[in-house]
């Protein structure tokens, strides 16, 4: 009977763990493909950005993996509050990063785009502003893994420098479209480009808030939004 | 015994009833706050687009209502197969139109910035592009509280209508940036209203894959996505 038991706590933690895994490896993915995105949006490689289209199937894959062990672990095992609490996590992790993965799918299907219109300067802020959210998303599938919801929570701090990016780049290229009207099109493509940047910002930020929740049973109060595009009023 | 399994059945359809309800409710009110931020554009009312934002946390309150639920469910009846994959689709479907309302509350928020700046004529494309993502969103719904994955597909094709209003606006809207430069501002959060409302169609359309898959147990094949503007090449 303890025998049977400690067989049965082994598997569920075996199970945990695989679940971890598929995670951490979808959040890898999702790194590289941001990055991956962005060097081709930058170096106008139309081939890289095709790669970049072609590889989001495969974190897609992966959440479906994720889901679908998560589900045959509650199944199975019937676990309870806080092993519950982690694997609703984890799915919803793995939903968030799939979406992650949609956004640089996007930039890479902007960057071919860009690649056949004449080059606009505005785009050298990007890659920093891609860099910011590549390492938001390491460190909170790092607190993911080992569990550590002080850096769960540093992590959602960071969204703010992310916004600040976002909100300078806007203005920016506000200026150079009504400078440069011929270039609205691929200006435009370059500001849903920081659009997208923004919302893995946001996402890396919700999964902090998971992670937090996950951990500690408790959310994390309500943080600042400093996206304020949608609200200032600069306008011409 | 019978009685008791009786009684068990009857409590676990009921707690299922109860998850639908929640669910619903929060498409309704999806739905309001959809048509209430759109009006607010179109009537240039900012007090009507403060209450959109405002009303947004109705729906955060709810989803956190869903999967408390949805973990209490699983948690104390540690439901089968079908019935452990109907609550997690009401925990993802919660998730997602969590979203909705986000889009609704960012459309809201940019209805207040170009409130007040000079009205744009391309506005007038918003209010049917909002009608037809609204009519999704309450069918597939009904397909979810139904349990009907014939509805539920035939609201995923109509997907394709919204994409064609969105790719018909972006191109006005370019155009009309570049014709007009000093409307680029108002032009741009124009368009950023009409990426919310695509996004919101591609949201209603995983639900509708949601609910397909958890009534049959099937996924759909894979459906066509048809907003072109990140990779068509109409530039200037």
């Amino acid at each position: 009977m303890a025998d049977n038991t400690a067989h049965t706590v082994k598997s569920f933690d075996e199970d945990i763990a695989q679940l971890r895994t598929i995670i951490s490896r979808m959040g890898g993915l999702c790194e590289v493909q941001i990055g991956a995105a962005v060097d081709a949006l930058v170096t106008r490689n139309v081939d890289a950005a095709r790669q970049v289209v072609e590889d989001d199937k495969r974190i897609d894959a992966l959440e479906a993996e994720a889901e679908a062990l998560a589900v045959r672990i509650i199944a199975l095992r019937a676990p309870l509050a806080g092993d519950l609490r982690e694997i609703v996590a984890a799915m919803k992790i793995a939903g968030v990063l799939e979406r992650i993965g949609d956004y640089a799918k996007n930039i890479a299907k902007r960057a071919s785009v860009l690649a056949q219109a004449p080059p606009i300067e505005p785009v050298i802020i990007v890659p920093e502003m891609a860099r910011a959210v590549i390492a938001m998303i390491k460190d909170v599938l790092d607190a993911f893994v080992d569990r550590d919801a002080v850096l769960a929570r540093a992590v959602t701090e960071r969204d703010r420098r992310v916004d600040d990016f976002y909100n300078s780049l806007f203005r920016s290229l506000l200026t150079f479209m009504m400078e440069n009207p011929q270039y609205i099109t691929p200006s435009t493509h370059l500001l849903f480009v920081a659009k997208n940047l923004e919302r893995i910002g946001d996402h890396a930020t919700s999964v902090g808030e998971m992670v937090h929740f996950a951990v500690t049973g408790d959310h994390i109060v309500d943080r600042p939004k400093t996206d304020d595009t949608s609200t200032f009023s600069n306008r011409t």
